[in-house]
């Protein structure tokens, strides 16, 4: 039971492993599991600009895994709870065939006038995103590129924090939360990445999004984890997702207004990285010589 | 984005094929799983005495379901939260080893007194359920006796009746709200059955419950069916569980104005099923001739 706020938004994230996430041999820990599958959730209420309130974990525990490793889970999200003032205030425990996370948050705002959306964006809008792009995507294509790719890897800085990156994703709530007011016209997460993120929001506005690749914020270090996939960095930033990071559409007026504000509660700048435009809804990419580029969401192997 | 009342309950429960419903052959159809799935969830909103406000749905789904079978799922939910004002306001989609459907209702109330819980129960109050106890776990047990036991019943009313009750359960969300008012002091939905659930709600409010068995109501036809499966039809009633019905504790004098308020919005009667005792926290069965019975749960075989 819950004392509640005047609005309510939740929003439900399901992780299922050998589809969302592969546990052990050098990918995740089962603490990672737990960490990542409430913090995918809680990525959700952050770009809504909500207070995290309560979560909700619902576990499919497949038969053989060690009592040891669902507890482990649960550490893992209680961990990142925590961190962000999230209480785990229920749940459901089931066998399942596989190992499956279902994380039902529930954030609360004073305001629906405190909140973002995906639609809203106008054109001549400009587009911000937040952090650095491509980590986690690259520490993904690392990890799938097999033994000898990790290996020849050993030791690299960039490798280690892209894996941080990958395995525990940190919401940006306290972030979202200073963004979704005045000026901020429409904001998303980053969970598919760009190319697919900006397209989604595009259709929820009703105007399409103009992104110059060569503007995206890149991971310290991607050059060198993409190069050793035989992957193009900026591909990877665009489209390998796994991020968590905001992408923001502010009203011109606003844009040192709106990045005082992200300063007074986060180390992060806004990279500021195209326009909206008016046309058939949805996103354009641009690349270094002013062509378009095809961009694909990656199919990724877990 | 949901406007908000004072006080906001939040359930989840997890369906996995295989371990809590079959699919096809008899068993059951996707529209039914949809509804069934949803029905669960809200019964613990029902035990409250809350409001149902929005459900969100997360589905998992195996590679090879028809996408049919998916929207077909969807429909069956959809027809029962119309039925009980819920509005299903979200979700999420996954690729998943096996069909898993994982519904989280929020309900709403104004006042926490409106609401109830399983712990409050104390010595001297009263025992009662709500509805007919057995139907829906004797039609798993037809069931899981296999073909020539459904084909031995073929064309029986209490069998037809006995599969829609295992099928289409309906939660007792009017009732539960009406008796969650003053003078009901504890309350559980019968879900795995009154031989466990008793003891849940024993356990939370610190004392024992002691049932007299021949008073459970049973469901008409019971008696045949259990027959068919070998099995004993008060042991099927206390302990086959699916049944959804609500079971409560009440402070003697109220017990007729519980009945009054109970009347005015449902057609069921409640049965007096026993009292609570103080003692070891749980539950005692009581036999024809005042003997205590050992009740085991039963495992179903989906």
């Amino acid at each position: 039971m819950v004392r509640a706020r005047p609005i309510c938004v939740t929003s439900v994230d399901t992780s299922v492993e050998g589809v969302h996430f592969r546990l052990g041999d050098g990918w995740m820990s089962a603490r990672d599991v737990g960490w990542r599958s409430l913090a995918v959730a809680l990525s959700d209420l952050a770009a809504m600009g909500a207070e995290p309130g309560e979560a909700y974990i619902a576990l499919g525990l497949p038969q053989g895994l060690p009592e040891q490793e669902a507890l482990e889970l649960m550490r893992g999200a209680q961990e990142l709870a925590e961190q962000c003032g999230t209480v785990i205030a229920g749940g459901d425990v089931v066998r399942a065939p596989a190992l499956m996370v279902s994380v039902t948050v529930v954030g609360w705002s004073d305001s629906p006038d405190d909140l973002a959306s995906r639609a809203g964006a106008v054109p001549g809008d400009l587009i911000a995103v937040t952090g650095r792009l491509g980590g986690a995507g690259a520490a993904l294509a690392v990890l799938e590129a097999g033994a000898d790719t990790v290996s020849g890897l050993a030791g690299s800085a960039p490798l280690r924090a892209a894996l941080g990156r990958l395995r525990r994703p940190f919401p940006r709530l306290s972030e979202g939360a200073a963004l979704a007011g005045e000026g901020v016209r429409a904001m998303i997460d980053l969970s598919d990445g760009l190319a697919t993120d900006a397209v989604h929001l595009g259709m929820a506005s009703g105007v399409r999004l103009r992104i110059e690749l060569e503007s995206l914020p890149l991971e310290p270090g991607l050059a060198e984890l993409a190069g050793a996939c035989s992957l193009d960095p900026l591909a990877l930033a665009a489209s390998a997702g796994e991020d968590y990071e905001l992408c923001l559409c502010v009203s011109p007026p606003e844009r040192e207004a709106v990045e005082r504000r992200l300063a007074q509660v986060s180390d992060t700048a806004l990279a500021w990285v195209g326009e909206v435009h008016a046309g058939q809804p949805g996103a354009t990419f641009i690349g270094a010589r002013g062509e378009e580029r095809e961009l694909r969401g990656f199919e990724h192997h877990w």
